[in-house]
């Protein structure tokens, strides 16, 4: 790639390089929901850029006034690209710039990244779970039944998925209240009731839908790139106690619809295409319809971190406890996206479709507790001392993702949570 | 019941009689959706009532002006109340009636049901399905798992349910394209990919939601009155060949995706007060956060017509090939709600709670084809000779639902769809 400077400084490691140019939503004290683009330290505020005329020939302003980005997603690829390359050229410093933005009070256009809270920037209309690293769910075969074969026999001929709760999805920072529910102790035949004492993680990263499809069609895996508009990172919290209990015969429901937190920012496919690579070979051949060309697989770094109260009162920094690659994941969002509509589903701009636990073939890559501690059997231990199975009250969690290379990098921010006591 | 009398004429045995007033969203030719309440064969306009300020009152009128029903839900049972209060007495002829409206044009006020195009009059903000009749899971695991206990051991202790599709929600009357996908033949090891080849329908009834509760709260089953507005009928339309091949881990997926079928009118629950019952026993008794006090079984009586296209050619009536009734479901929605919220889920005001398919004791009450013909074992015989296992192309089911006494009765008009070939 070549190097291009931003007038807008960029730290050395930050994650909004102008290379990534990811979208949000914030706001600031006593003010509406605004969209913004990442860039350094910084954000640029789509709202006063739009209202300068400055996206006037790309599109209705009004589709980036309001405080979600739903209008912009159903607005398309074309634009999409086109608003990507406008935002880029204002922001760089060559001749390739477009020098209207730099001319005007740059300060109104701007707003420091630590001056606003972060918003949900998307009003998600359905939210799916997939299950698509194949390390994950050998894994949990092999936790759950040991003396079976680990992978279920429809699993290799379909990304397995089920929809999940679009209204507890939170951005990054919400804390999470720990879930209440039914469980059944081992060797007991009745339930209790109280809190879940197998809080969970699960490390994933989700795509953003545009455009939708007419209900009764299908999007072919060849089409998927023209309805896929991003990437966000994805912490499917889940209560192992609960879901254990609840879970035969309709799948997950209470376990997991208590929280699933997001990163801020949604990265475009478009940021992230220097970083596609072929997807792994899939064996058996999938059915016609989940073949897909093309390069769909991601190098992008994922890692999470905890920290516990106990680390944060003494001034330790967060533990990493697992490092792993979204470019392993068995089926890709091309495959979810054909599968999820081979049956005329309609999907709709604002749709989330997170991959599953994205897991890798080694101990310390798994992106669960429940795997990274062999169902509590191996605790992790933390530089204080601490031993943890699964989450305990006061503990944070952060999701990060990444690619690099050379002398930038595109990131996602974080997935933060920490976990409240149950109420 | 005192009988009352509307100066709109309500023909004997319509569902719409005064002491119904269900809400819908309808729109006339090339103009927007508005809100309506039905009243014999007619719709009162209720932008109009709001309009000519015969609302303002109750609430800002601009709650009735939109083009669904969220932002009346989000008001609140007193709002609900009021406002079919007032508009009962605009509508009635003795002496409580408020002369208002009657004083003026009325022809400005109403619209004739055969004119206008039913719409759907909630954005659904999640849907979740549960399974709550303990015939249907009883059926259901005895054809499943003839050799095993056909109750699930969770059953009696939660009411089991998943989420759903939220944006292939549709109203009365829309045409359902018959879904392709995988399945597994007998005997086969792999997959096919083709049509659904046993297309099926679930009987259900679904409430809407009013105002939601904050994330990490739950609702107690003591104040779920308040965050339950109405209910709408429900054919949750499902693949079975697609269902069990992909089903597990994670549950119902594109089995069920593709299509559920609503009924236009959202009957509120102030109208089924009359028909409010006891619920069934439930043993082992729920743990507590489940014990509802309260008549929360209604006395509605259900029936699936079926219709095949040789029948509508030949001009023979559709044939009804099930009748049943709400009242014996073993988990009601006051359990239901309390269950999805014990965990802190939030709810909106416009989600969707079908009930999971209502099914009775005897073998014509049941509301799904693979019980009513045993999972394909004893077709149905209709009245041309033609027999049926599960749906072909062409055929009209139509679900019905009312209360009835004397001289009045509360009917939710029909949830109809006809199969369309695969594409």
């Amino acid at each position: 790639m070549p190097h291009i400077e931003s007038w807008v400084p960029v730290p050395a490691g930050s994650d909004f390089s102008i290379y990534n140019l990811p979208y949000g939503a914030f706001s600031r004290p006593v003010s509406p929901a605004r969209l913004g683009i990442a860039i350094g330290t910084q954000i640029l505020d789509l709202h006063a850029v739009a209202s300068a005329g400055l996206l006037d020939d790309i599109c209705d302003r009004r589709v980036f006034l309001g405080g979600t980005l739903n209008a912009f997603l159903a607005e398309g690829r074309e634009v999409w690209r086109r608003t990507r390359l406008r935002i880029a050229a204002l922001l760089r410093t060559d001749e390739a710039g477009d020098p209207r933005l730099r001319a005007l009070d740059t300060a109104k256009f701007l707003v420091n990244q630590r001056d606003v809270r972060m918003l949900l920037p998307i009003e998600i209309g359905d939210y799916v779970d997939f299950y698509s690293s194949i390390e994950h769910a050998t894994n949990l075969g092999r936790i759950f039944r040991p003396n079976g074969e680990p992978l279920m026999e429809n699993w290799r001929h379909l990304p397995i998925g089920y929809h999940g709760r679009a209204s507890t999805v939170v951005i990054d920072g919400t804390p999470v209240v720990r879930p209440s529910g039914q469980r059944r102790p081992p060797g007991s035949s009745a339930p209790v009731f109280g809190p879940s004492t197998r809080l969970d993680i699960e490390l994933e990263i989700g795509f953003v839908t545009g455009p939708g499809n007419a209900m009764g069609t299908a999007i072919p895996t060849s089409r998927a790139r023209e309805h896929i508009f991003g990437l966000v990172l994805v912490n499917d919290w889940s209560a192992r106690d609960i879901q254990a209990w609840e879970y035969q015969p309709l799948g997950p429901f209470l376990g997991k619809s208590f929280a699933t937190t997001v990163s801020p920012w949604i990265v475009p496919l478009d940021a992230l295409d220097p970083f596609a690579l072929p997807s792994p070979a899939q064996d058996p051949q999938p059915l016609p319809y989940l073949q897909a060309g093309g390069r769909w697989a991601y190098d992008i770094n994922l890692e999470v971190d905890l920290q516990t109260k106990r680390m944060r009162d003494a001034g330790i920094a967060p533990q990493t406890i697992s490092r792993t690659n979204y470019k392993e994941l068995y089926w890709n969002m091309a495959q979810q996206l054909a599968h999820v509509t081979i049956n005329g589903t309609a999907i709709r701009p604002g749709d989330l479709y997170a991959s599953g636990t994205i897991s890798g073939s080694t101990a310390d890559s798994c992106g669960s507790l429940i795997e990274l501690t062999w169902n509590g059997e191996r605790p992790i231990v933390l530089p204080d001392g601490e031993r943890r199975t699964f989450l305990e009250d006061g503990d944070t969690i952060a999701l990060r993702g990444w690619c690099a290379a050379g002398d930038f990098r595109i990131g996602f921010g974080s997935a933060r949570g920490t976990i409240s006591p149950a109420r």
